[in-house]
């Protein structure tokens, strides 16, 4: 029989359907494999096409903005909010609205095009991880930003444009919903118990092993109680700690180890998938730090649409997280 | 400048991208049209291909399960919940889930496989939503269910799997989280105002008419203030009623003329799009009569990915509902 289960942390309730029940190979799978592409602006040796960078890990010696660097980080050429202008917050009657203020940063994780997440080797990852956290630095210091939500899309079917290993950031004046909704269920637990719910979840979960999918000394990786997606995979620090730019180096290095785990494990049991990953951290200037935990979560794209899931906020998951903790635990490395 | 929106209902801030506005023609049209499929079990003469019929409308003298229909209400062959069995409502540790209990159906609305709502006639459109009607009716008698969804998937991008134009319904022992931030959002509208913000919403738009795509007696549709994906819908009900399913008849009348109006500009405007339906009504046994208004929901399905929209709950619509509103208003019909 299908189950009806309930998000601790966000009281949201999903269905995990065992009447359309799907293992990997059921999926319409649409693997994610790199062609070269010489008109890539992302590539080394093309700096020029694209806005100047903010940030860069380079050789020694090399000029900003031209090749010998191994990540960069830069303005969005397309920017869905802009940094210059004021917030200028106004009623229209009834309704309320605020100019598109922000800023949207794209972090190249790699001059080769064809590298993804799961192959350029964990200091890669830490690397990519140290810049957004340089980036977050830099970016809450301006007053209007209440948020930075760190993604990517992975595949085109994830929302990629285009195919070259990148991240973004979109510093935002406004909390968004799921962070919003994480942060008032949390605060709600705790209110209740004097505890963090994630760190509950991570005291059941690595006592029970279920869903446990892998971990090392500093993160842990598990399929969630309640998941809206099939496969979909938290990583959580097993250290209480609200904002993710305020970790200690290590467990950047102990994230990324357990990232690339992730990612090679579910190219192998489905199949290179698209993908999107997301960092969830606590709001600026919020007192949160007591009850909110930070962190990651990855969701692979594996069924085709989600219209309804869209518009109702009412999902469907036709793979339990046990099932999905046990592909993924059990994929051979 | 792109403009942040908030939502008055629900509190949910959208990005109005002017930096990647999309007029019609921008978007990756999937035309939906439907090629006939002598398999299809929803075609008249198939009826031994279909659980038994709940409820249709049929000649005087035909027999259930026969040819002779305009209409008709079956189980669905693959339930996302069952009816039978008790919820068993239960913790596992921290966690909380209850039994897939529920019912799952379909309204099959129409005996010809290639027509569509936007072109089966009034009496037809008005015929389904009169079957929702007392399908719901007859749901809520059923003490376990709190919700019933209705909703409409049309075309396969939209997530509909077959092909002949059908409606379902999901009666629910929980409320989704989309009509429970809206109801929740009312009130709080009501405890300030003591309006209900649906009314306040029709009053602005009507007054206003940027956002108003057309109108009659009993129903307005109106581009939503601030709406998640372009294009999108409403058609609100001008008289306060929180429950779909108290409706008086014309209202149903009136409804199934705007409807089917709405649909045919967006064929025309947007080159017979896939789109979901949906209708949100008072949750059963909850005293929100004052101030829940129930109202229609219309997405056509334009863009063709938003994994990051999925996951972070922050949409980014590249078409503003004025344009969108202006466009629908002179579609020569």
């Amino acid at each position: 029989m299908s189950e009806l289960r309930k998000d601790p942390v966000t009281g949201r309730w999903v269905i995990i359907s065992t009447e359309r029940r799907k293992r990997p190979t059921d999926f319409l799978l649409e693997p994610v494999h790199i062609r070269p592409d010489p008109s890539c602006p992302f590539c080394e040796g093309h700096e020029q096409m694209t806005p100047c960078e903010l940030l860069a890990h380079r050789k020694n010696g090399t000029a900003p903005n031209s090749p010998g660097w191994s990540l960069r980080v830069i303005p969005n050429q397309y920017p869905v909010l802009r940094v210059e202008g004021t917030l200028d917050r106004q009623a229209e009657g009834l309704f309320d609205k605020m100019n598109g203020i922000g800023a949207h940063e794209v972090v190249i994780e790699s001059p080769r095009h064809t590298d993804t997440l799961a192959d350029v080797g964990d200091v890669a990852v830490e690397d990519v991880l140290w810049a957004c956290r340089e980036r977050i630095q830099d970016l809450k210091q301006d007053r209007r930003f209440r948020f930075v939500i760190i993604f990517k899309n992975h595949g085109s079917a994830a929302g990629a444009s285009l195919a070259h290993s990148c991240s973004q950031l979109i510093a935002l004046p406004i909390v968004p919903r799921e962070v919003r909704d994480e942060v008032d269920g949390a605060r709600l637990h705790y209110q209740s118990k004097e505890r963090c719910v994630f760190c509950d979840i991570l005291r059941q979960e690595t006592t029970d092993g279920k869903r446990l999918i892998a971990e090392n000394g500093d993160m842990v990786a598990v399929a969630p109680y309640a998941p809206r997606f099939p496969f979909e995979t938290w990583i959580l620090p097993r250290r209480h700690q609200s904002l993710f730019e305020d970790a200690p180096r290590h467990e950047y290095a102990s994230l990324a180890r357990l990232l690339g785990d992730i990612l090679r494990r579910m190219n192998k049991a489905l199949d290179f998938p698209p993908y999107n990953l997301l960092i969830h951290s606590a709001p600026f200037s919020e007192q949160v730090g007591e009850y909110y935990h930070w962190h990651v979560e990855i969701i692979p794209k594996l069924t085709k649409v989600a219209g309804f899931e869209w518009a109702t906020g009412f999902y469907l998951n036709p793979t339990s997280p046990e099932e999905a903790a046990e592909v993924l635990r059990n994929v051979k490395m």
